[in-house]
């Protein structure tokens, strides 16, 4: 499997699969550790149930948006034979934004509430999902410099178009962001909305919307 | 593998049940971040232990409630050959609502020991409960709708064994939700046997049941 | 692979192995949320990191502890061709206990520091950990009694072996819960001790050391 | 596959890297949880924002460490036929202190915000990813004193060049917990920029290095 030198930068993507499975598991899932009503609620815990819908549209947001991502994440590297180093470091980047994403959700969630700094973590929470979207184009660009990567019936096409499929969001987020400077609340559902567009409109093979 | 138009829906089902799989481990064993005993009842560990019913009640229910449904999970998933892509947004749609699970059942704990809230957090946890059983049932109801997703030795009596099998849960829960309106507390046991009857019955296989 | 009613209780056991690593790595993992240095000992804080010694003595007791328990789960889980319906069952009660570890932990880590609840706290520690080894045992009596469920190249007295090593464990820890009726700081120290002996003497097969 | 007493010691890998595979994403996961902006900050929520640095600071070093450290165990594993008894006793070590980082990660952001025990939470980060760093090539050690345990291609060449790779990082912690004792602040980038430089240096294979 180690033929000398012309293997050097190949890692098999299993454990890599495994490993980010986990993480975006996690990341997906401490989510809800945050939400939580206050014992001063709980003589109308109708109202005091209803009145946390800041940590419900948060919690949605980015629970849609990781498993969205993580779809996305299936879908690359079901085409791929091996992963070279670069790949590895940019999906551990990847890792790490997605593993940040519940401090911004859990800021979001807060600023709603208490309405001061709500346009700052509005900006703040959809900043975060737009490095993250970088950082996935990143790391399909970077399997498009290396064909050897591919499964050898993964096209040119298939590839182009997975990359092209990455970069709308990013015009997405910047609009949504510059709406939450002047509406915020708007903005916060905003995010969910793409979310929601995101995963119903993933495909597991790309190359037939051509 | 990848045939043009005709594959556009098929994933492989291994890396789904490995990030489920992830979910539903992290979702059942966060259910005990939330047990404690206040340090002013140290005095009397024994009694402060027992005085904590409420939330072993609340983490038995829904960690035997998860596991059923990681049972059923299981056994709807082993006889897909492939997932398609509405199978991938209803098993997200229900992965969100398992990682939910924490914090209505967070809430009943703490809603029992103080009384006042009790009858809206017990009903809010069983109304949780039966939106689970609704997604479960409509998970398979997707794969019930394209048949080619299954195993070829899989038949239709199964599938259909199968539907029938996830929609008394609702019924159950239905009647138990009723229940709480008058007697809480004894529709959060209702909860649990629900779960412990769920796991006693759940098979392999259901063909054989007919 | 279903051929009706005689395959009514099989269950493929990849999937399980999976769930229950999953369980166990979080299990595992969540112990040292409960550690922290309080601020008020910042101005001394090589003192202050010193003080929290109960904290690390049950860390890494539990930790031990469940990692010599997944070890065992392994040898087993290794040994088996298929799981019935009764293994998934209390495999599952098993990960219920292994999951309310960290309640324990926590309580023993806080009454050593505070004193007055210590021996409660210590008691219940091994009550717990005796429970679990119950269950570890009844795991392994449920495969001993349906031998089709094993491998074909296990023996009987291989069987044997691995139910008469869960036993002793047992005694150990009614040993240790005895000594913490009168010196609970010394049987903290006896379930780390029991902890490393089991790590320390696991066998990947047990057959030869009869 | 059990062939009497030569087999005594011959554990599987793939179960060995799938619980550690879960034990790395989930603490490298829980680091978040400390992340977090008091809501006195909130009415000038960028400054509070931007105040927190030592939080990401620190949560990126352990974040990248971990990841380094997960990938080094890879390139190990994917390198083994087999596992014996020692290996596991080792990883279950490794495992037991790098679970334990996020207690070191959260007193060093917090004592960075807080100056006063700033010097003794970055030595006692630094002693830990020391000790981390000593039990990695530990691993290697055990694995490298039983050849048999290595996949057939597996040279020897490339079995010490795995193990130089691994020694110095101690040199480099040494240094920078030196450096920590009279500039503490820079001895906390220090840490950030020994993880950058080990997972940009990372390699599959280290054979062809030589």
């Amino acid at each position: 499997m180690l033929n000398g030198s012309r293997m050097t930068n190949r890692w098999d993507t299993g454990r890599i699969e495994a490993f980010s499975d986990g993480v975006f598991a996690i990341a997906i899932t401490l989510l809800v550790l945050e939400i939580g009503v206050p014992e001063s609620d709980f003589d109308d815990l109708w109202h005091g149930i209803a009145h946390q819908w800041p940590s419900y549209l948060a919690y949605a947001t980015s629970f849609i948006t990781i498993g969205g991502i993580w779809m996305v994440h299936h879908a690359m590297f079901r085409r791929l034979r091996y992963a070279n180093t670069r790949v590895m470091q940019v999906n551990l980047l990847l890792l790490m934004a997605v593993s940040f994403l519940p401090f911004p959700t859990k800021l979001m969630a807060e600023a709603i509430r208490t309405t001061d700094a709500e346009r700052a973590a509005v900006i703040f929470y959809g900043l975060s999902l737009f490095a993250i979207s970088i950082i996935v184009g990143a790391l399909w660009g970077v399997v498009a410099r290396d064909p050897e990567l591919l499964e050898p019936d993964v096209s040119e096409n298939e590839v182009n178009a997975i990359l092209l499929r990455t970069t709308p969001g990013l015009g997405f987020y910047a609009a949504v962001i510059a709406v939450a400077i002047v509406a915020p609340h708007l903005a916060a559902f905003g995010y969910l909305v793409i979310a929601i567009v995101a995963v119903a409109n993933v495909r597991s093979t790309t190359i037939t919307q051509n």
